[in-house]
């Protein structure tokens, strides 16, 4: 096969038919990003490619410092130039990473370059994005409508006033729904040194005193109908393992006074607390039909040298490997069990928690819809190649693939709509190959509309979304 | 390849020999079942294709749950041919799941169908099963004949009289071998509210008092000598975790008495009280020459809402991830240690746990028997092609295959000998692959002596089963 | 494919391509092996093929076990040829075991023979082994020379007076670079019942009272010194895992005082004392340049009842699945803040690790060398053919794949070199497959280069070894 042709990643027959005839032109929904909306609101347009590639990808980042790059040409003063050049280097170094195939999409797609970027070809290529990002095509709307977005979801936390979501909606001239999605991340994280002033902050956004937690859940409660009114659709959650804790609320209200009062939060109270909070939303998730997407298996900022430094989402982040089923299922169960349990996605960032999740999923899935419990699409660390077909092949073993609601960015980038196209491709591949194998019939059609309904359609059933603005 | 068709996985030509040359006609030892010996007594027929597919099997009706299908369609009251076209429409939704392979390597060779089950043809191929299931050689007796079934062990309370293996061993016109296998789950469960009463039972049939725990352990002594005098070789145990929390006879006999009283019993008291008697259990196995087989890495009934509404064993159960290998080892240690550890069979439901346990099997293989610690085979949610593949892989990389005891189907359903056929296939596949990647001589005569050995000399020999009625 | 032949495990052109221009003619640097130094120094000859081959390998001892074999003729009194018929029968039964691929690497390389070894010929095998064992060429430092190695790094007690070594180094008719590597572990397991000896026998060669842990900690620095004068590059720790329970040089002295007097240590107390010895040993190393290489996931001596007979490493030890992450980036952060972090080499011995092991590298890497933190080379019961691949892929999809550091033996056998080899087909196998499948740019002359960087430039580099005597 050619390096990164049309049939790239597609290698079979099947494959290149399922990908070109059915997967290739389906919109996108992107249920879970990190782009700010007042970039999408201002349509921001950027200086250079470096400002697009390395202003705030803590992927290339790390790529970077795992070549020896000095910080000064990563998150440094280097100049624009000098941390091109770097990255350009490092990436040469990387076979197998995601990061070649993610960045020459982007080249491919957004700027017409199919060259591979090398350390020789770094300068011309750096020109040529340069001067293709001066164009009025490449502002941040722009972009967006290139890629085929349909809907897009930001992550917001429960403060915000929404007013660049609100402005969008109202703006005719821009035909991509650009929704909310609702992050109390800042709440439920009790035992961080910001937890008191985030709550003190809420109940200024809601004229309410924070006394008690009962307070805080009415504020979050406002807010989660306000996000609703908004048109969002979903909540999403980063924890480090999905935990149950059972604790009353009295015991959850003295937890929280307890920090509020500045005192130290003890790890098993802060899980408890959280198991107490989380219930709660989740059963106003059910109630407004949210979906609640549960991202855990992550140990957060783990180098304070660079964290003293440069503060979070630097590029300090890695896989943990504490992910108990029996706290994941007994939380599931406990929602469950009095029919408050919202539409779920589980998204675990450690590889080898597949096949438990698939497990999991398959016991709590019941007539309210097809794939109520969804295991999220590989993420992070995870999402490359062989971990997206670790995820497709686990899921599509112990659960029904064909109710899949796919891909999602996840990202800071406007550029990075390239691993939808990243992961259909690997979709078809995955889907070609059983056929091929003969482990599927050569029915191509229904594959082909399996193929539509895992890249668009289950999600736009699945979140509730309305697809015309 | 064409859709399972003759050489269905089997992609050399290595393979396809292995398989139509050695494997194929192998007979069969289904060395651990769930089948109910009083349906094979009774030689039972079936109603219908819904009655022998969806009647029993969890397996089906998760697929169903996570489609969205309504519980009436899956347990309910749903008529026989609704609740077929349900599980058509969802197994067709289903690519790479191993239902539907089973589901169709069961219409074929059973119901001589080869088309691929489709919403379209539901109706045509329900009735085509429906009129083939009225035949005589549909029964229980003359499935399992026609699946060259030599040798199946069924699962047994302590407490069963066996009279219908009794009856089976002395009915000369039925020339399989059904033998029972020793399952003491209930007398291990302390935790359970059923314990007391189970204990009791078996008190009644041994017409023993039940004081203490050394009466219980007299009783199931007791239990083992009549099983194996009709013919058991074999006891098999579902574990969440191999444990190992040393515990004398006092304090055992101690948590027994509580329990019995009616008292509650803590976590680390059950675990405790489990590793008393079942090391006691399996001294007894190594003096009568059971083999032992743990089934673990299991979290069971999920569900609180669902298990309330239909019980147990009805697709709410997943893998865990808590297998402490420190625990495993140091129980296999002390029964090692006094030259009692039995024939022993490892099985975790958790696919992450096979490098693990294949290291932790070569630490107590001795000379008494080649492979006389196994790895079991890929087991329940890990009975697919990539299940398999990765547990035969795994074996090979750090035991020798060429001793492996192979397969069983651990089914309640009568047809699901095909799953020895998929495993053969399997294995063909792997062998085959070795041989055509360079990686080990072409030498097919003595790759398909193992391949016999792995299909049934093995098992024949490790059990020592008696081939002959 | 053919077997074993001239481009065995090379599946693509690309790979060959890749591996006869670049990979096969690279020197060797073996970084990590268990050689004794003197049997180098002695330039010592074999007997034969079975003290050669089984004298000391605790691999194929477990690969006889599993066979059944009785321990006569294992380790035990059987006579050499029986021994070596007993291994060969046990060999030919484990298709996809690396043992046979390294066996027969090894017959090919070192002893001409192409011949799969059977039960049929291991007569003939034998005998001519033995004859050719008989030559000269067949010595130690010829073994040594012949497989093309520059430098290899021994394993060695701090108590060690490094003669050899030095003997090595003076000796001009051998240049090969003989290095001590430096192992504490004698002083690292205070729960061993030797520890007390060791460390008064430690106090003996420095002529020093071991009156507290600082005693020792002086001890052990004048040691690194003395290691580091005799040319060591590089610590290795051998760990149950990489452990953090931060504790004061006060508590951690007391622990030390009370075993050195005979008391009982608790679990946590040594995991304490641990923690606190072993980060001043790596500010130690970080003071001196040594790369610290910390191998844990095991557990080892297993079976009692054989240590008790025959004693410790002889393949009673298996991988351990607790293995914490939190643990492990808690101990490199508390070095990194302090800007003492040395160089480091992560070895779990659980391959699950892979992924998460990927994403703790990347956050501690710096600018003060490409790959300062490195995840080490499939190892033990991972260093087969996918244990490798696993490896590359992970490294690659979370990493610099262009900056690793490649391959090392950990061996205590002379010809085991052949797993450079295998090395070098394998990571071939893998590039060559990327650049097959479209995935990297077929730029063979750049990735030339990395294959290169990976067999010994970034070797040579990162431990700063210099190449010429």
């Amino acid at each position: 096969m050619e390096f990164m042709d049309r049939n790239f990643l597609l290698n079979t027959e099947y494959a290149e038919t399922l990908y070109h005839k059915y997967a290739e032109h389906m919109p996108i929904i992107d249920y879970h990003c990190h782009i700010p909306v007042e970039d999408i609101a201002n349509d921001v347009h950027f200086r250079s490619i470096t400002e697009l590639w390395l202003g705030a990808d803590h992927y290339k980042w790390r790529l970077m410092r795992s070549n020896g790059i000095s910080e000064d040409l990563i998150t440094g003063n280097g100049s624009d130039y000098d941390k091109f050049l770097a990255f350009a280097k490092s990436l040469q170094r990387a076979p197998g990473n995601p990061l070649y195939h993610w960045s020459h999409l982007e080249l491919q797609r957004y700027f017409g370059i199919d060259t591979p970027l090398t350390e020789a070809n770094a300068r011309e290529i750096f020109d040529r994005c340069n001067a293709i990002l001066q164009r009025p095509t490449m502002s941040a709307r722009n972009l967006i409508k290139k890629s085929n977005v349909r809907i897009l979801c930001t992550t917001d936390d429960p403060c915000d006033d929404l007013k660049y979501h609100k402005m969008l909606a109202e703006d005719l001239s821009f035909d991509v729904q650009v929704l909310p999605a609702f992050r109390p991340d800042n709440y439920l994280d009790i035992e961080k040194p910001t937890f008191a002033a985030c709550v003190q902050k809420l109940g200024k956004v809601c004229d309410w005193a924070m006394f008690s937690l009962s307070d805080l859940k009415d504020c979050l409660t406002e807010r989660i109908n306000y996000f609703a009114f908004r048109g969002c659709k979903t909540a999403d959650h980063g924890l480090p393992y999905v935990m149950y804790q059972p604790c009353d609320d009295e015991t959850a209200n003295a937890i929280f006074r307890k920090k509020m009062d500045g005192g130290a939060i003890l790890p098993e109270e802060a899980m408890a607390y959280r198991t107490n909070l989380l219930s709660f939303l989740a059963k106003q998730y059910a109630r407004v039909g949210f979906v609640m997407q549960l991202h855990y298996g992550v140990k957060r900022d783990n180098n304070t040298f660079m964290y003293i430094k440069i503060g979070a989402n630097t590029g300090f982040d890695c896989i943990d490997n504490y992910t108990p089923v029996t706290q994941l299922t007994n939380f599931l169960n406990s929602l469950a069990l009095t029919e408050e349990l919202p539409k779920t996605v589980l998204y675990s960032l450690n590889p080898i928690d597949n096949a438990a999740i698939d497990s999991v999923i398959g016991c709590f899935q019941d007539g309210s819809a097809a794939g109520k419990i969804q295991h999220g699409s590989a993420w992070w660390f995870n999402d490359h190649k062989n971990g997206m077909l670790a995820q497709l092949t686990s899921l599509s073993e112990l659960g029904v693939l064909g109710n899949f609601i796919g891909m999602l960015t996840d990202s800071r980038s406007l550029l990075s709509y390239t691993r939808h196209e990243y992961f259909r491709r690997i979709l078809c591949r995955f889907l070609g190959g059983l056929v091929a194998g003969g482990e599927y019939p050569a029915d191509i059609s229904f594959l082909g509309s399996l193929v539509e309904d895992i890249c668009y359609n289950n999600c736009l059933r699945y979140f509730d979304f309305k697809p015309a603005k």
